[in-house]
């Protein structure tokens, strides 16, 4: 199948290449394919590929684990079911830097302007640049789109956006960009008219962070420089006391390195539960692991502090959304979360929460709190879709 | 004079001894006597006694500026006035670490356990230490009570304690301790009965932390393992994203010194306003001066989210009280802090703030909005008459 709008999207991430294919050309912005390459970089690796109705095509262990393997094994393994030409390729980008406020058509000054930014975002901007270039040598006439996971943001107020130190760090650059941008984006296209000027999106997946909406605009959120701030994670500790990183530097001589690998990968639901930084594990063992419990406790807790937090921002709450995997999934969760939080507005309806539905608040209840599934891959097409018919003459 | 029960209340800052002495017999618990010797350790030093009603005894420059020369220099100048003999002496300590959850008598054991709390705050304990050994040689037969400014939020339930991150750096003792400990407790103490279950008390002053309490019991506070977390401070960052550090580790090979010196002394108010850590300067030059107008900007900013963050985990507010320099004396950080917080029941009456009533509040809002001025050392006398009466036989 060939079509004149094929956005192939694709989605970079420490060890896997996901890639979906939309058919932008129709108005239901159709799915054709999906799939990923998984363990890039290590022993185990696999390719998948799945047509628009979630069918198996492809699920096979594959022998070369280099980024460029994957790009060709995805390249083959769409040509094979038919989805031989794209209209472009859209690009999830975890960090555009200070400047870009809207996803860019990629060309060598974005690729160099991009490069500069590698020292906000080491472990996923290098990446994400070669996966770019990969795709410039196997389809060099394939317009390219980046879409940022920050340019959501760059629209939050200097003081939401400065952090409390000395200016120069500002002018370098260092500031509070957020992340998830693409999936906030998504939330806000879903809402109805009637969800109100104050909206609180919750993006509640392995990656946590929430986004504070103030009449369409971005007004705040959690996540900082990196994504390791914010709130609590599945494997990221949030923000912290700078004493506490200060003191393992000074006491147990942990360099930059270590620092990193602790509040990144062994913080969060893992770091407290010591079990597990799958929510849906750690609910399962929280009636015969206390240290589970606890942690899904601190994350339930430290996320109604952020919407408390985020509130204050607003002048009070017409809408909270919650999202992402746990967001979408764990009803547990969401109900711990609100509980407690009546003096905003808010009051769960424990059986339309228990089912996932679209609004699980009390009806008349002043805010009103949905649940959504994000589709980050449909922004990205529709962003790279946009910037694409922007260049044509008119 | 001499008196039956005459606490001696010391607080020794970064360069600086401050003293107070009250007579703790009468019910008015009358402060008799208070003075600084300033400049400690610094070029230019000062020593100054004020009496009972605020006259000035003694204000002149000093010439050694050893810790040794102002226990000296204290005890001399407090006999030359008639204060020769006192029941006892009352510390000020930063750190109590985990175990303290009350004011201590000094014995040899304690000043072990103690020293063994260095590592948590390694800028003040040792002073406070040492302190605590130059009164014991000068006067050896003395009681000596330690008051810890962590002890009242040591019952602040765990999952507010823990940071999220790995489970062994609890069992360190790595936890959010919480500061400004007297001050909370002062003004808990000073509340009315009416004054509700849900409260939040803002300490506002060079440092800055805000506690919760429900029903009287601490329930959480901004500030954590050091007095360098939280919120935006005079010169301190507050929380911050772990990302910043680690950027500022890897590009700019920041150590441990240097980004203490950073996060500690030069950022804050100091640091976005380029211009002074002084919440009055600021006030004074922020219609000239943008950047000052910024730092007062993000320092209400940030203070409003910490009381929506707080709210949150009181599940609503009944009482706001300001306190601390800031807190007591700075009408428009008040309002500022305030605005948009009308969905927590806060509204300020403007011209109750301004004459920094008692209560600010208009009335028949729900949440009551006090300044209660606080008195760090009348607790420190309190506690040291109880820890010692509580040793008398019945």
């Amino acid at each position: 199948m060939d079509s004149a709008c094929n956005v192939l999207c694709l989605n970079h991430g420490s060890s896997s290449l996901k890639f979906a294919l939309y058919d932008m050309q129709r108005g239901d912005e159709l799915r054709v394919a999906e799939g990923a390459a998984e363990g890039i970089g290590l022993p185990t690796r696999r390719f998948w590929l799945r047509g628009s109705k979630g069918e198996t095509l492809i699920d096979r262990s594959v022998e070369s684990g280099t980024l460029e393997a994957a790009v060709a094994a995805m390249s083959q393994a769409l040509g094979e079911h038919g989805f031989r030409r794209f209209s472009a390729v859209g690009h999830r980008v975890l960090h555009g830097g200070p400047d870009y406020m809207s996803p860019q058509k990629v060309t060598p000054q974005l690729i160099l302007a991009l490069s500069r930014c590698v020292p906000f975002a080491p472990l996923h901007l290098p990446g994400q640049l070669e996966v770019i270039r990969t795709i410039t040598t196997h389809y060099p006439d394939l317009p390219q789109v980046a879409c940022f996971d920050t340019a959501f943001h760059r629209r939050i107020p200097e003081v939401a956006q400065r952090f409390s130190m000395p200016r120069f760090l500002w002018d370098e650059g260092i500031r509070r960009y957020g992340f998830h941008g693409l999936s906030f984006e998504f939330i806000v296209a879903s809402l109805p008219p009637e969800a109100g000027s104050r909206m609180i999106i919750a993006h509640l997946g392995n990656g946590a962070s929430m986004a504070a909406v103030l009449n369409g605009v971005p007004a705040d959120t959690t996540m900082g420089l990196t994504p390791t701030g914010g709130m609590m994670m599945g494997t990221r500790s949030g923000d912290l006391d700078p004493g506490v990183l200060l003191y393992l530097m000074r006491q147990k001589h942990y360099d930059a390195a270590v620092l990193e690998r602790m509040v990144d990968t062994e913080s969060g639901l893992l770091g407290v539960s010591g079990l597990s930084s799958d929510m849906r594990t750690l609910l399962e063992s929280s009636g015969t692991h206390p240290h589970a419990a606890q942690a899904v406790e601190m994350f339930s807790y430290q996320a109604r502090k952020c919407i408390g937090a985020l509130s204050a921002v607003l002048g009070g709450l017409d809408t909270l959304v919650f999202t992402g995997g746990i967001g979408e999934h764990a009803s547990f969760v969401r109900s711990e979360i609100c509980k407690g939080l009546k003096h905003l507005g808010i009051e769960l309806n424990d059986e339309r929460n228990s089912r996932h539905e679209s609004i699980i608040s009390v009806s008349g209840s002043p805010c009103t709190v949905r649940v959504i599934r994000t589709n980050e891959d449909l922004m990205i097409a529709r962003h790279t879709r946009n910037v694409l018919e922007s260049e044509r003459p008119p």
